[in-house]
């Protein structure tokens, strides 16, 4: 049985993140996700949802088996708990991929890293970013 | 098999809705959600999230069988082709239930309403309505 686990932010919820996870999910047999802490999210605008209401509805979705906070100081810890087969990146995560894996390495977590294809971001019928729906909840309901 | 109809706007995807959705399942064996199309949402200001969109992530619940979007003039449609056993109306729907009971007999769909459970919105940890969401986007993201 092959263990995933992916992660991310997971703020609004929208299709780009359910087809990450479904990808995610389809290399394995069970699919673990790890939430980022509001507190650890540096490369951008912390998220609007509190940490653990963005755990649970990522939890609800079907792709996921197990969803988990991320640990605050070290995230490295969860991986090592959840002790994967695969860490499925999103397409558009900026993670360099050859420092990850030597990361993991150090640590003793034996694992392989795989990209998640993406949806297209510019379908002009669908919201496919957290960032697109804000822009369109401050376009439309500031007064 | 009893066949459960949920309706509903979900516009930005919370605990409420999914508290909703878990009820309403388990009072059958198979979950169908009628989403409301933004031009039939008169009763509150329209949906931010596309209409096909809103239908997407529903159906990527766990709870959910089947997201069907509704009719745009006539609400019994969606409701007299799946033909449910019960209708799940959630805790704060303002619907009057006598008067529902009445126009689908009417219609000749003979089903039981119900209502599903409330979570306590109050919440101070979660954000439990689109509206509340929209909120805290306005606060903290409008320069």
């Amino acid at each position: 049985m092959r263990r995933v686990v992916a992660q991310g932010t997971f703020d609004l919820l929208h299709p780009g993140h359910v087809h990450y996870l479904s990808d995610a999910a389809a290399m394995g047999e069970e699919l673990h996700v790890i939430i980022a802490r509001s507190g650890n999210v540096t490369h951008k605008e912390p998220p609007v949802v509190p940490d653990e209401q963005r755990r649970e509805m990522v939890a609800a979705l079907k792709p996921v088996d197990e969803a988990h906070l991320g640990h605050p100081e070290d995230i490295f810890v969860p991986i090592e708990r959840i002790d994967p087969d695969i860490i499925a990146l999103g397409y558009d995560q900026h993670h360099d991929e050859q420092r990850l894996q030597a990361a993991l390495g150090e640590r003793g977590i034996d694992c392989e890293i795989r990209r998640a294809s993406a949806l297209d971001r510019n379908d002009p019928d669908r919201l496919l970013s957290t960032g697109r729906i804000i822009d369109r909840i401050l376009a439309e309901r500031s007064d």
